[in-house]
């Protein structure tokens, strides 16, 4: 759990924040913010189709899509602050001495050890998005079609949210010196991308031909 | 000014709200919070490069931008609140008695006025998403390029918004009588919708190409 627990502050004071010119909350804070308000639309389709005698054919689909979306959401929310964690090592890191050759060799390996710390936060991020994503086409497939516009808008903050914590991956490549690590992250990344991407689609026209 | 004022809640509390069965808040709420979050981006990147003679020579595109994204910002804060309201009015009119044909017709007026004033509000969603947008793009092309990443977030955010908020205009469409008006209202969604990924494809390839 991370000091801040920005999810505990008002929406407007963290819209605030947000908007000021200091370093967090940042963009990847805010993509976590995205995923979990398309995790928490998730979680009201299921809540709008179970105990109705009309859906019981779907209920236990239901109940898991719940159980994965609250699960999905908490993660999120915790992400919210815990991705502002990563990027102040960072900042902190940043600001270490590097006055001697010994600092500046202590310096570079303490900053690289935040900056893959800093581009690991949104790759978790993106990985949670992708999971609502996935749990919002089940939900438009087979939760009450009164909701489909909920797991419609459920799609796009989640894709929307991976794009979000992709852009927060990248920056902090660009800085590291482990290309298999770069290597690694970025194809993880692309394929989350391509995938929500697809997933968007596919629930938006669910959405649009029910609605 | 709303009632409801969720922006004065915690997110936690707003998450669960949304999470939740509960009539409000729905998507069309969620969806302007989306966008003050990108307003707030969009914001973020003008604090970040007002002040520093390095970008001396935009200085005052950036006061512009900042000046138009923080009343963005307020208009989709109100609307969290503002578009429950409205959703609000309709379930009341829903529940207006309808046992003789005179209260048939007055609960049909009422209603129908209703379903207007709730398909109204995620179009003013969508209207304030697609400013953002814009504005995201000038923060991308003449911002502070270390920030270059908030405004490809804020991007992301205002497309989905306004993507989000047609879902919910379209939902209380299906319902209203009056032609006119949905032909209206739905060809300027058409508009908002393909300015705001053309908005999104243009500030993402800057972003990728400046990180």
């Amino acid at each position: 759990m991370s000091e801040r627990a920005y999810i505990k502050e008002t929406a407007e004071s963290y819209l605030d924040k947000l908007a000021s010119g200091d370093p967090e909350p940042g963009g990847g804070s805010a993509a976590a913010l995205a995923g979990a308000l398309g995790a928490a639309l998730v979680s009201m389709v299921t809540n709008l189709t179970l105990g109705k005698e009309k859906y019981a054919a779907v209920q236990t689909d239901m109940e898991q899509i719940k159980a994965a979306s609250e699960a999905l959401r908490l993660r999120l929310a915790d992400l919210v602050s815990l991705d502002a964690d990563a990027y102040a090592e960072v900042a902190a890191a940043m600001k270490l001495p590097r006055d001697t050759d010994e600092q500046k060799k202590q310096r570079q390996v303490v900053l690289q050890a935040a900056l893959k710390g800093a581009a690991d936060a949104p790759g978790r991020v993106a990985d949670a998005a992708l999971e609502v994503a996935r749990l919002s086409l089940t939900a438009a497939e087979k939760g009450n079609p009164n909701a489909v516009s909920d797991a419609g808008v459920a799609v796009l903050f989640a894709e929307a949210a991976a794009q979000a914590a992709a852009l927060n991956v990248k920056i902090n490549l660009a800085w590291i010196d482990d290309a298999e690590f770069k290597r690694q992250i970025w194809a993880k990344i692309e394929a989350v991308l391509s995938e929500s991407m697809r997933l968007r689609d596919a629930v938006l026209s669910i959405t649009y031909s029910k609605i």
